[in-house]
């Protein structure tokens, strides 16, 4: 039996709605968000006034130009909480914010070499690297995501890394929050945040998104939304097996995709050709087992060149029998795919439920509040 | 904003809500069944009487018996609407009946071998033997699933199938439903059948359940239910590449699992050694994409005994990484599986909306009184 919803849930239902008209590409007024969504205009412009105060939404000048267009368009606040993005890779730390309306404003990368080291000199690096970034932004952070170089448990736990072999069971979020003053942080592998990065780009909805650097991953969309597997640690390509008498892999098997195919690998053209026929090879694997029609190859891949390219194409086309014309390309995006997509999921998430953003700025104010009143209970 | 139900679609839930209960492992009375579900008494007598007038369920004489033992318990009718079960396999044809309780009632498996030959013959031949066990079963029946050894689209239409050159795009499903006089049938892949049937009889929610026949096959288990992938194709384990350079596959490729792992390559133990292998390696990659936690080695694999399923444990042992102790055992079902699987996906559609039966049989009555009524219109 359904219940009726409360006008709470209702509101936060509305609040979500109206500020996802505001995010559409075409500029609306209040009375245009009232056309498209069906709501009055008496309750569009309560709910816009509330966006406006928690600063997600800006109300611009009005235009007094061209016929047909809206006389205060309505768009998402620049100065609006914006999503912090920290990469760990190989041998880099990265961060990145990106605002509400999906700017990146500052990006910073720097090396840092992870394949000898214990986790915590390089979170600490991190930490500091993405204080900068925060600094420099100067805007609210609502959240951060961290992209990671290996397998992500459920939980957000880096399980293991092939190529970091001291990280072991690392809580990643959870120590780069402590470092991040209790900001919240969640954990993701690096191939499912490029892989939703080239989702939001207008990549294809269901695809392979491969992404190639010391290590190769892949993320895996169906219907656009990650596919995760029975336990959120799908999309290892780097270790389907390509030559199963091949070179001894960082991960303790055999042939794996990454020993052919790893970037750090690629060294002149036959060395390209091999590695390409590898990616072929454990791509129609996977196009028969996920059937998906469609496979972009990202991160380092697209400096590669045509001949990496040429190479994944006739293999997939000699070999994947279960779907006819497999689509292969480069993205678009650069080897930033994987921390642009952990800002972007933040932000994202602001979007879907902005009343969980107002619900925390009235706690704070409540907090606040409280302790000016009562300053002794401190 | 959620509309209220309306009583139809209500009465269509509870009808749902009350045979789920009926099927359920304990013997309950109409009482009993109150009690479960919340309904009133009343309301679960009416509801109980349409099933029992629909030939759903059935009340037992009162038990005398012992303290607890529920009045007169309800059971689903083993003479209700019962399921049909086909198989084209690629060298015998198949057809079996099970009953609304589960129990496989008449099955036959002839020799038809569709290596070379076009599917009319075939087709002719598989609607014949569903005739003789539907008519030795004596039951009404339901509908029917067809299961096809090869790939077939979210249409039912059978694509391709590697050891079937001449079944190309084949609407199996249309075929067979013209020639049994319109009776519904859909169609799915056999293995995809099998791991169905693997889940019903209590496997884990979350597999690669493999069957190996002369071609090999996978049905991917996430959560229950069967994983489709983006278009209903995912599961083809048996052209995962395993030996890059191997022999030609009759799906056109080269070293797929299929050439080295289908039955008929099994002769010695060499070969089984050699299989297991090659399972191991394929099994490796679909661990890795999917994130599963258990394999199941169904069809005719079982009877190759303990040296193949050693090999595939040995195998995964060493090379699967992202997932530690992936357990693989041998399936308890037999290689009838897919059979059993495809008559019994039709008892769960009844049991799933008895609401849908009894409106088709009520349909019927309306449609032969109106032809008693004006015999003249025929």
């Amino acid at each position: 039996m359904s219940v009726p919803a409360g006008q709470h849930t209702v509101r936060r239902h509305n609040l979500a709605l109206v500020l996802g008209e505001v995010a559409g590409p075409e500029p609306l007024s209040r009375a245009g968000v009232a056309a498209r969504t069906g709501l009055t205009r008496g309750t569009v412009s309560s709910l816009v006034e509330e966006l406006i105060a928690a600063g997600l939404v800006t109300e611009l000048a009005a235009a007094r130009g061209g016929p047909g267009r809206p006389a205060s368009p309505l768009r998402l606040d620049p100065r609006g909480p914006a999503g912090l993005g920290l990469e760990v890779g190989v041998d880099t730390v990265g961060a990145c914010v990106v605002d509400l309306g999906g700017t990146v404003r500052v990006q910073r990368t720097a090396p840092s070499d992870h394949r000898e080291d214990a986790p915590d000199a390089a979170l600490g690096r991190l930490a500091a690297l993405a204080a900068d970034v925060v600094a420099e932004a100067g805007l609210p952070i609502a959240g951060a995501t961290v992209a990671l170089p290996g397998v992500v448990g459920p939980d957000g736990v880096l399980e293991r890394a092939p190529n970091l072999p001291r990280w072991v069971d690392v809580a990643v979020g959870a120590a780069l929050s402590t470092q991040l003053r209790g900001l919240p942080v969640r954990a993701g592998n690096e191939a499912d945040l490029a892989a939703l990065a080239e989702r939001w780009a207008g990549g294809p909805a269901d695809a392979v998104v491969v992404s190639g650097g010391i290590g190769v991953g892949a993320g895996i969309l169906l219907d656009g939304a990650l596919f995760a597997g029975a336990g959120g640690r799908a999309g290892e390509i780097g270790h389907v097996v390509v030559e199963p008498d091949g070179r001894t892999c960082h991960c303790g098997g055999r042939g794996c995709l990454e020993t052919v195919a790893g970037l750090e690998a690629l060294t002149g053209p036959d060395a390209v050709r091999a590695a390409g026929r590898a990616l072929g090879i454990a791509l129609t694997g996977a196009v028969h087992l996920l059937d998906v029609p469609a496979v972009v190859l990202g991160g380092g891949y697209p400096g590669v060149g045509p001949l990496l390219l040429d190479a994944v194409r006739a293999e997939l086309a000699a070999r994947a029998f279960s779907r006819a014309g497999v689509e292969v390309r480069y993205s678009a995006l650069g080897a930033d795919a994987a921390l642009r997509g952990a800002a972007t999921t933040v932000v994202q998430d602001v979007l879907a439920d902005p009343g969980a953003v107002i619900g925390a700025q009235g706690q704070v104010r409540k907090e606040r509040s409280a302790s000016v009143s009562s300053p002794g209970t401190q």
